[in-house]
């Protein structure tokens, strides 16, 4: 992967000539395709595309490029967008108690395997909660939240989004359902992990019901946030075996890795732009 | 694994001095154990036990070892078995139009991979159904079933049962509930395989459903009949990545590997005496 | 998937230009992207592409749109190949005496999972010894083969492949090393599966090399076959967890079952055009 | 699991009356089996036990329960360690510029995943190269390295050893080669990570190797460390797909990943007493 190329991506009704047109845009504009993958849902007539390619000079610029490209998106209906490999994207991390999913996503950020920079840490337990890690100048915020300031917080939450910068928020096991007005402001850009094989599982301790059940796999999903919680387009889900002998802790236990690997996953595909929104479901152009 | 070797399983209320009593008594009475595994439940305190063990001389005979067994059973109230390594169940296999799982169990049980004795092969399509299969001598029933004479092929199943001295039911892929009164008969000896991932999808075409909720990993759940259809002790699961390219034939085709190899897994722990029933769960010792 | 698409698969020297091209020609005669991939190997500066397309009308026909797109081919220098959807490929398969991928593929023919005809069977063990499996019809050729007849039985080989114009050969545990001389004739149409985890154990008995090394993976690979024995480019590998109680007999039964399903993995992708050999290495389209 | 009882792992020649004599010792000394696994080597007639259990009284002490075993002990010639549920184990671990694998140890030790006192932290690089990580009061050590101190630094090392009391020294990527002498000196309570699927890519730069080949899948091996590097008895494996598009820094990401899961798992197989040692394997009773 080379990853300081742009990416190109986009999603409209299927017609001839999408390939077409896209590739001869950026061949003519001295663009190189180096990767790309089309996916046309015959189901619902709807045509996905992802294009990896770098540019031979410097010119045009980046924003030229786009300019250029909004002519044929115009023609074609498209819903698209194009990465510009200068510009990181900023995340929003909102966890809970439970920082398994934090202590993984700041190892992957700090190593530079997730190419993204954290715009802030947000908590809705005190700062010492989390007293091992070393955030590194990422701003944290304290927000606290109950029942009765639950509109309040989620106020502040949104204001913080917008004063950050954030293009992306993780829910990393955040643990508090978003409202169906916040989760609409983010559609498309909240992920969340949901801890147990969805949609097996819902309601409170899934890993006590899945042990009550004596299933022999669990696993987890990340997906995106929308009103329905737990029932946004899925991005990424993995599976561990279990036995009889694990007891709910071992669940719980074996949970924790399979939920940070799958989280880490989910937003990696996230910010390479390799997932397409399709309705309900997704499009995750993974290789 | 020594397969001509003695298993016993046998489960209990957990208190001190089984084991002891257990392995005294083999010992005492010239057998040497293999293998063995013991769990303790102890949300339940229920005690479980498989030991695998072979006899130094012929003498006593099973059934003496057996009788002998017994004063123990009763000592400490156990549900016990001791399977004869002279002795291959006898297994009905009952399947419907689609038969890759009955292609797979003949095919493991024709190179002696499944040490059992197909008593029956009972369908509700006629035997041209399964033009290509060689059933080598294995005697084929036809049942067909409708809505109507449900009961009456229900009875002449269960006449088949006894009267081929089947030991065990696999429902390879039949499509057809049993009525509460023959899962109860058969309980603890009839396995089914539930295609797509239990219980996420329940009803009617499940691998449409997960399809249409756009998920990345498919299954297939191995578990004993009970009244309760598609909710008994689960014996065996697996799973696949699956992908948005993969449409409902897609996933079909890839759920038949899972179903095959999971309902195979799972009859083999059963022929083999790894799987107690501990409540609305199983107990699988499979290593 | 619409089966019943034209797949283009083609490499080259990457450079500016190909995907447009490529695409517009499609375009201009009428055909209808619905999935592409493009990989571009930046350490060796090929370029790979699968496109799969329908036409709106029947017009031109293949062979016309075959004709045209040569002067694009020969532009880039490629190396092509469009599947025509209303020919299926011709497979002969070569087994020896354990017969599980035969039984395997065979099933998976009948139910049309794999869209090929069988040309012939070819065997180094008489018919008998496949007794129990219907054939239905497909040519079964007895070539026995002894280190002094090899070369006569490779030519008898040949012959065959020649005449049941055979497109691919399939070694479906084969047993017996090609020549230099046929492996060269049959290159990149003639798959093989190997036993054990290559390249970790080679040579005779690899489930015993892995059991004296106390392995907890096993596994399988599909390549395509050179002169150079278990070496060839990769299609498809997959593995399965072994325990210490896992005997050398235990590790040839959970082969067999990985083996079957990585070869027919591998079978169905070269079938599909998903696969482009890219010098010692595969380029795999799989999603 | 009941984590706060004692485990007895022990092994010996096969007999009959092991399994009787250790049950009846246990039940007349007032302990209550909960969990147990034995195998027989049916190769090499060597028998392996593992018993978790608990006390109903204090008394006897755990040492007088030790003591007392030592006569069944030596009438089966076992070996056989009886671990006290009061005393943690203490770690040393080992680590070179890569710091993922600490990393997570680290955080699996510091939410109690990991029941184990880490005694101190060795580097050959100093102590800011880590200065992300909070070690929390555990000593460090910078202990450098180069071809010709190779000798002296490892005296340093087995002082440290043995001055900070360590029953466990963990190289967690620490990329150097133990002699022989300290291989020796540490058997079978020294565990080591090999990127790369073993025993598939020796030597340097593995992930480039297997990116060279085009393999479809990769893994780490965890194991004792012997004399003979990357050959010791094997404790836990894993693997993860790769695909054509995955180039050496991909795999390297990727391996990260399995690397640090695999060596927790058999880190913790350790502490848990899972593991017993078979000549040249291992023996892990993981369920």
């Amino acid at each position: 992967m080379s990853r300081a190329n742009h990416v190109l991506t986009l999603s409209c009704i299927n017609r001839p000539g999408i390939v077409s047109a896209v590739s001869t845009y950026l061949f003519e504009t001295g663009c190189n395709i180096n990767q790309a993958h089309q996916f046309d849902d015959t189901e619902t007539g709807r045509f996905f595309m992802r294009v990896v390619f770098d540019r031979v000079a410097s010119e045009p610029s980046h924003t030229a490029l786009e300019d250029g490209f909004q002519t044929i998106a115009n023609r074609f209906g498209m819903d698209w967008r194009m990465s510009d490999p200068a510009a990181r994207r900023r995340v929003m991390i909102l966890v809970s108690k439970f920082d398994h999913c934090l202590a993984d996503l700041l190892y992957r950020w700090r190593i530079e395997e997730l190419p993204m920079d954290i715009a802030a840490i947000v908590a809705n337990h005190p700062r010492d909660t989390y007293a091992h890690h070393d955030f590194d100048g990422i701003p944290f915020h304290y927000l606290p939240v109950t029942r009765d300031t639950k509109l309040e917080q989620e106020h502040a939450l949104w204001e913080l989004v917008q004063s950050t910068e954030s293009d992306v928020v993780v829910l990393a096991r955040y643990m508090q359902v978003l409202s169906e007005g916040l989760a609409a402001k983010l559609a498309g850009r909240c992920i969340n992990i949901h801890h147990s094989f969805l949609p097996g599982f819902k309601g409170a301790k899934p890993y006590h019901q899945a042990h009550a059940r004596g299933v022999k796999v669990i696993g987890a999903t990340a997906h995106y946030v929308t009103g329905d919680l737990d029932e946004g387009p899925i991005i990424a889900q993995d599976v561990e075996r279990v036995t009889h002998a694990d007891f709910p802790e071992d669940l719980i236990r074996k949970g924790r890795d399979i939920e940070r690997r799958v989280l880490a996953r989910a937003l990696s595909y996230h910010l390479e732009d390799r997932v397409i929104l399709n309705g309900r479901k997704t499009v995750v152009f993974d290789t």
